[in-house]
C-alpha cells in the first residue's frame, strides 16, 4: 500500500493541542521573553472568549500586545505593509495570529517583511527570502487551511489583482501552534462545512498524489479518519469540545504535506471557480469534489479502498474495485450528511463559463501531481457532471 | 479510537528519504555555506558505499571534512570532549554522523558543546543548554534508535558510569536527516533484528502509551505498518532496497512522538536487563515484548485491536477481546519469524537477578505512562514469564 518515492517530511512548528491549550501562551510567552508582541486577529473576534484568554495570558506575563484587524476575507498586500509598519512603531518582537488562513497568512508576511524589509510582491515564489521572520504563534479559529503548521502565505497583490502565494519549506511555518477547541467553538456552521470539508480534500488528494510517501501517508490516513469521525459531530453543535478538537488535529495534520506531494484536480477546479465567482474556497471544493474523485477512482483504486476503510467502511476480504467504489460512496454520503450544494448551478455559476474555467484549470497545471492524467475535454466533463 | 489529550507535536528535523536520497546532500551543503564540517562516522563505515558517497559530494561541494571515529557502542564523555576539541581545531562549522544511535548521539553532543561550551555532565536533563548546536546532518546506518529525528541523545558520564539523558524539544533533533537505504545495506542480520523491534516497540509503547494523543496515534500506526509490512523481507535480505526504505521510514516515523507520550514496560524492563547484562537494546526489547505485551492487553483492548490490524490481520467485525488476542498473536508471530530468543535464560540471564531486575524495574519509574498499573510483583511475574 505504501509507494516507495525519494520524499521530504518537516513539521517545524512547535504544535500545542487540548482542552485549555490556550494555557501553554504563558509557556511560549516566558520562554520568548518578549515585552511587545503584535497580535493580529480577526476582526470578528476581537471580543471573543479566546482573545480574551490570550489577553489575560499576556497581561500576567508583561507582554504589551498591539492589535491589528485590518484583515479582508481574500488578504491583501496593503494589510501586509500597513502590519509591518505597526511593528516597526511598537518594536514588536513577536507576533501572534488569531483567525482563520487570513489572518494566518497576513501575521506570516508581516513577519518575514518586519526581519526582511523589501516589498510583499518580491516575496512571491519559493523561498525568496533568507532571513527568519519574526516568531509567530499561529492560534487558528477555523478547523480548515491549516495554515498554522504549512509553509505558504496567500497574498493578494491588489496592484496585478493576482494571488500571490509566498513559500518557505524552513522560515515559513509559525514558530508555534496552538490548537484549543474554544478558539474554533463559535464558528457558523456553513464555515465550519465549508473549512471541513477543506481539509478533508487537503489529505484526500494528498494521499492519492503521485508524490505521495510513507510520511504523507501516515499524517493523511490519520487526517482523514479523525475528519470523517469528527466532521459530523462538529457541524451540528461546534461547542462539542471532543469533535472541535478532532477536526483541529485533523486538519493541521492534513496540511503537514500537501505542500511537498501537491494536490489535484479538486483544487485545480476550486481555484479556477473561486477567481471566477464569489464562491467561498472550501465550498467550491466541497461541490467538485465528488466528481473529481469519481473522475480519478481507475487510477488508484486500491488507495480509493484505504480512504473507505478509514472513513469507517468495511472493506476487508471485498474486491478492490468493489472497496474503491466504498470510498466513493462515502465521501458523497459525507457531503449530503453536510448538506453540500451538489450542483454547480445552485451557486449562480452559469453554463456559458464552464468550458472558459476548464480550459483555465487545464492551463493552470496546478493538478501535475493528480493522479490521472486530465485534459482540457476531461476538466470540461467534470464541470458538466458537477453543474 | 482517539484519546483526546492536551499534548504537544513538532519534527523540526528536515527528512529527506529514498533511493539516492544522499545526493540531497549536495543542497544541503550548498545552502549551508559552510567551508569546514566535522563527520562523525562509525569506525565499521570508514570505507563503506555510502561514505565514498559522502566524501564525494563533500568534495564537489568545496567542503573538507574532518573525519572522527572515536566512538564505541555506549558512547562515552570522553568521546564528545574528543570531538568538541577537534570541532574548535578545525573551525568546524556543522557536523554530519554516519552511524547508527551511538554516532548520531556522540555528533549531537558534540554540537551543543561546540556553541554552548561548559562540560557533558551539566547537560543532563531537559532544556539544559540554551544556544542552537552545530547545524547536524544525520546519516543513520540502522534502522532503530531514530536519534536522527529525535530531541534526545543518551551519553555514559564515565566518572559516575551512569547513562545520561540530554533532551531539548527545539535544538536536541538534528536540522537534517538523510534516509538512504544505501546506508543500511550491509547491517548484519541481527543487528537488523534487534534495531528493527526496537523500533516496533517505540511505535508500539507510545501506541498503548497514558499521554497517546492523534498526532502520535497518526505517526505510530504507520510506525507499526511500515515495520511489520518490511522486517521480515528487510532482515532476510538487507539489499531490498524497498523493504530497507520502508524500515528507514517506519523507525524514524516511530521515534517522533515517543519522547511526548513516554514508553511502556518493554523498555522499563529493557534498561534494567541492558544495566545488568551485556545483552544489545534491541534483544532485550525483543525478548521482553510478548510478556510485557500481554500484562498489558486489559489495559485497552480496542488498542491492541488496532495493532492486529496495521499488523495486517482480518480484524473488522471480530469481538474486541477476541482483536486483542490477534494483535498479541501477531507479535508472537514476529518474534518467532524473526527468530528472537523466548527466554532470558538463551541470554545467558540467571535466575537468582530476576527479582534484584524486577525491583529496579519498579523504582526506575520509567514506566509511569505505560497503560497498566504495574506493581513489583507484576514486574517479577513478567521477569519469570520471560526466563
Amino acid at each position: 500500500m505504501t509507494l516507495q518515492k525519494t520524499g521530504f517530511f518537516s513539521c517545524p512548528t512547535q504544535v500545542r493541542f487540548g482542552v485549555n491549550a490556550i494555557d501553554g501562551l504563558r509557556d511560549i510567552l516566558g520562554d520568548g521573553g518578549w515585552r511587545n508582541v503584535l497580535c493580529v486577529v480577526d476582526p470578528a473576534l476581537v471580543d471573543s472568549k479566546i482573545m480574551t484568554r490570550i489577553a489575560a495570558v499576556a497581561e500576567a506575563a508583561g507582554v504589551t500586545l498591539t492589535q491589528f484587524s485590518e484583515i479582508d476575507p481574500e488578504p491583501k498586500d496593503k494589510s501586509v505593509v500597513a502590519g509591518a509598519a505597526l511593528c516597526q512603531t511598537q518594536k514588536s518582537e513577536a507576533i501572534i495570529a488569531l483567525g482563520g488562513g487570513s489572518a494566518i497568512d497576513v501575521a506570516k508576511t508581516i513577519g518575514i517583511l518586519a526581519t526582511n524589509g523589501g516589498v510583499v510582491a518580491d516575496l512571491e515564489g519559493v523561498d525568496r527570502f533568507s532571513i527568519a521572520p519574526l516568531p509567530l504563534i499561529a492560534i487558528p479559529s477555523t478547523a480548515g487551511t491549516g495554515s498554522e503548521v504549512s509553509g505558504a502565505a496567500v497574498i493578494t497583490d491588489t496592484a496585478r489583482n493576482v494571488k500571490m502565494a509566498i513559500r518557505h519549506a524552513r522560515f515559513g511555518p509559525a514558530m508555534h501552534a496552538i490548537l484549543d477547541p474554544l478558539a474554533i467553538s463559535t464558528v457558523p456552521a456553513h464555515v465550519a462545512v465549508h473549512a471541513g470539508v477543506d481539509a478533508f480534500v487537503h489529505a484526500f488528494e494528498s494521499y492519492l498524489s503521485k508524490l505521495a510517501n510513507p510520511w504523507s501517508d501516515a499524517v493523511n490516513l490519520h487526517a482523514m479518519r479523525l475528519i470523517s469521525e469528527n466532521i459530523r459531530p462538529y457541524v451540528a453543535n461546534r461547542e462539542n469540545t471532543q469533535a472541535a478538537l478532532g477536526m483541529q488535529n485533523g486538519s493541521a495534520l492534513a496540511a503537514l504535506s500537501f505542500g511537498t506531494t501537491g494536490l489535484g484536480n479538486v483544487h485545480c477546479m476550486a481555484m479556477v471557480l473561486g477567481s471566477r465567482y464569489p464562491v467561498p474556497h472550501g465550498l467550491a471544493n466541497a461541490v467538485c469534489l465528488p466528481h473529481a474523485a469519481r473522475f480519478n477512482l481507475i487510477a488508484n483504486p486500491a488507495r480509493f479502498g484505504d480512504v473507505a476503510r478509514v472513513m469507517g467502511m468495511n472493506v476487508r476480504g471485498v474486491p478492490e474495485r468493489e472497496a474503491a467504489q466504498m470510498g466513493l460512496d462515502a465521501i458523497g454520503t459525507l457531503c449530503d450528511d453536510l448538506s453540500v450544494p451538489k450542483r454547480l448551478r445552485d451557486l449562480d455559476v452559469t453554463e456559458d463559463s464552464l468550458d472558459t474555467m476548464a480550459k483555465h484549470a487545464f492551463q493552470l497545471n496546478y493538478n501535475r501531481w493528480n493522479p490521472r492524467h486530465t485534459t482540457e475535454a476531461d476538466f470540461i466533463s467534470m464541470f458538466r457532471s458537477a453543474y
